[in-house]
């Protein structure tokens, strides 16, 4: 037979069993905290007209986009979760109740360029809330609330979610006379983490032909800091000179204000008036999200809100609010960095029952026993020696190997091996599963390792 | 601003959310039953070499595949679960260990000829079990009881695992000496269900060129009908005349041995020698489950046993046994069908917290409370009236909203509204909790109605 060299794609993740297992077990964290929320589990086509995708047209997406024809039809496949949810959204307005409240935990796909740590197939985790018309605050004071719950569900302690609210950039903008200049000079000022203050200044001035004083004024305000009501007091000092500033600072004090009743600790939030989002698409809250103990990652998941999620679709105002964790990123950057928990068990089964006799009917009925208590079996009836056997249990890393000799058989009775500190007891299929399902209770942990 | 009107592809399915929702709970079902099996979630890139795809070559498939261009690489989409598998265990055979169970659900490929109830997009959900060189009967024997697992978890009871051996048919042949036609005589009769007996009796005549009493053996042979026992002892009738028959038949015979010890009921099961599975991959067991009160929706899970998964890839000889569930078809069947239990819950919250104050803080805290105890909880903050903020609970089908107005903030309390029989309890949040569980629990059921 002539044979064809098996590979996988360059930017495609691909993992073994184990770390697939742990990839799965972040899934079910963002699963479990969204649906917490009150978020709707959502699917939309992978592939879509790709009139559809390209709507806002234009600029980097246009060149990543999968794109290809069959038959008739122009069609792409999706690049984000955002564009199909407007697609959806605008589809399905008269079916949906508003506020309409989804996730949806999904591949996207873009063209990049290989290298390392870029993928060209990768999960986003999204939620949004997409209002009809009008969207109370409070949806964004939600959101941090969120957020805290789901790297809190991945382990993870040593986190920050900063937040910062557009309308107080854009009014602030607007006390110096630079609205029409505040996109570039927000895009500019979102670079002062990489580049620092003086090369920000300096771009103020030279590119976009900002006054001397002028930029000062930007960088004094964008370096007001320290805690949240420390910001907030500093903020009140402009109060009064513009309408859209007086709105933002509102806001903000909103999103603030119930975040203890939330159980956000003051130490996972942080005002950060630096935070601008690169997009022209947000005008309120926006959020980024930073591994303190690794800042070099960047944010692992921001977002902020909108004013008009489907304008290209539908002539309805539909503002909304919104958060994107890049999974698949996320996950490749934890496991580069071995901040994954090795100990975390990643087997398929919780047990493995071998059987040392031609008696399988009795290795059968203990498997079932123990999977009607919701342990995960399987039964090994490969024809091997026996230390084969074990091989496989440890290659497997399975916690619990369950033995069924002819004395077991006989006694109506089985041996639980515990394959990491290797004591062995016989018990009744009944306290075999008692005993494995107390040993799994304790074998929990933390999914992240922080150092 | 120019608007396009929004649009979903024909052959793709985006459901509501109420509808995604019973979706999901299939999906958790079959997560669910395949772990408790030992199975381990994997996931294998959407799109692949266009090589590596098409090793096998040709026809249907070679027209329905996706395929594109995108730089210098000729890319497609995967259209089934399979041909990944098969590239996987072969890439990554030095780190598997062997039996490698592995379950997938995700979406296939496949640029059909647009039809109602056809899509070009959907679920498999399939496992497999692959051996290196060898895999013990026992695994074949395993998987009418993950089946039967996964159809009572969908709340089925009224269905039968169909199963036969083909060794059996290709040893029946080999002793009518029609071995070289057994391929063609196989499919012919595979459509017994369809087109009846005379029918196969003349094709196998006229276009097979069997003779008349050769095609009359065949239907003598495949009318074997009746128990499980009744069908082995009319085989064991044929035994000592060739030897793929008799090892096919002790093979059927490991798998029926067992039924009772894996909890498979007699009803939900029976041997019949009229299937074959229409593809020559197959060289064992073969299965197939129908549901008995909806016989012409045809076989809602398939598979069997095979000899050689990753010939195309890979010199070893890798064995396996597996089954797909079409979920997406399934899942259009039952709803067609008006299978689907239309009681059960599927709002994305089971509480719905209505401030009926300014006091947001306390509707937070109750909120925050209720999670804490796993209840999926949205907080209603839009400035509506109360008959809107109760008819978008409706609309949600939320079976509880709760309400703070100033009396229950003042007794530190909350009103627990039942929004189907209307009852309103006023409770601690610790109660409210107790009390929403306890309905939540009493709110399970059958994900599929039986009429």
């Amino acid at each position: 037979m002539e044979r064809i060299k098996p590979r996988t794609l360059s930017g495609f993740m691909e993992l073994l069993p184990a770390k697939q297992a742990q990839l799965e077990k972040m899934m079910q964290v963002l699963r479990e905290t969204y649906a917490l929320y009150g978020f709707a589990p959502l699917d939309t086509p992978a592939i879509e007209d790709a009139a559809i995708l390209l709507a806002k047209g234009g600029g980097e997406t246009e060149k990543q986009i999968y794109r290809f024809q069959k038959g008739d039809s122009d069609l792409a496949l999706r690049f984000d979760l955002t564009v199909p949810l407007a697609k959806y959204v605008a589809l399905h307005y008269n079916d949906l109740a508003f506020p309409f409240r989804r996730y949806q935990i999904a591949k996207v796909y873009r063209g990049e360029r290989a290298q390392r740590g870029r993928f060209r197939e990768f999960y986003q985790a999204d939620i949004d809330i997409i209002g009809d018309g009008k969207l109370d605050i409070m949806n964004e004071a939600e959101i941090p609330a969120i957020i805290y719950r789901v790297f809190r569900g991945f382990g993870l302690n040593r986190f920050q979610i900063r937040v910062n609210n557009r309308k107080i950039l854009t009014g602030f903008y607007a006390m110096l006379e630079l609205s029409e200049k505040s996109g570039d000079i927000m895009r500019t000022v979102d670079k002062l983490d990489k580049i620092g203050a003086e090369k920000v200044a300096s771009i103020l001035v030279t590119d976009i032909g900002l006054t001397r004083e002028q930029a000062e004024e930007i960088l004094k305000f964008i370096a007001i800091t320290g805690t949240n009501s420390d910001v907030i007091a500093a903020l009140e000092g402009y109060i009064g000179r513009n309408e859209v500033f007086d709105t933002g600072l509102q806001e903000l004090k909103a999103v603030t204000a119930n975040l203890a009743a939330f159980g956000v600790p003051e130490e996972n939030f942080a005002v950060d008036l630096t935070i601008a989002r690169g997009l022209d698409y947000y005008t309120g809250t926006v959020y980024e999200t930073t591994l303190l103990d690794h800042p070099e990652i960047g944010s692992v998941c921001s977002g902020g809100r909108y004013d008009n999620l489907a304008g290209y679709y539908i002539d309805k105002a539909l503002p909304g609010v919104g958060i994107s964790i890049g999974l698949t990123r996320l996950f490749y950057v934890l496991e580069e960095q071995g901040l994954l928990n090795p100990d975390l068990p990643s087997a398929p089964a919780d047990a493995l029952v071998l059987p040392m006799t031609e008696d399988i009917a009795a290795c059968v009925a203990v498997a079932e026993q123990l999977r009607s208590t919701g342990i995960r079996v399987q039964l090994y009836a490969e024809q091997k020696k026996f230390k084969q056997k074990m091989s496989y249990a440890d290659k497997l890393a399975v916690p619990y190997a369950v033995l069924l000799g002819e004395d077991e058989i006989a006694e109506g009775k089985c041996s639980v091996k515990d394959m990491r500190t290797g004591e062995q007891v016989k018990l009744t299929p009944a306290e075999a599963a008692e005993h494995i399902l107390q040993g799994l209770a304790n074998m929990g942990g933390a999914l992240i390792l922080e150092k």
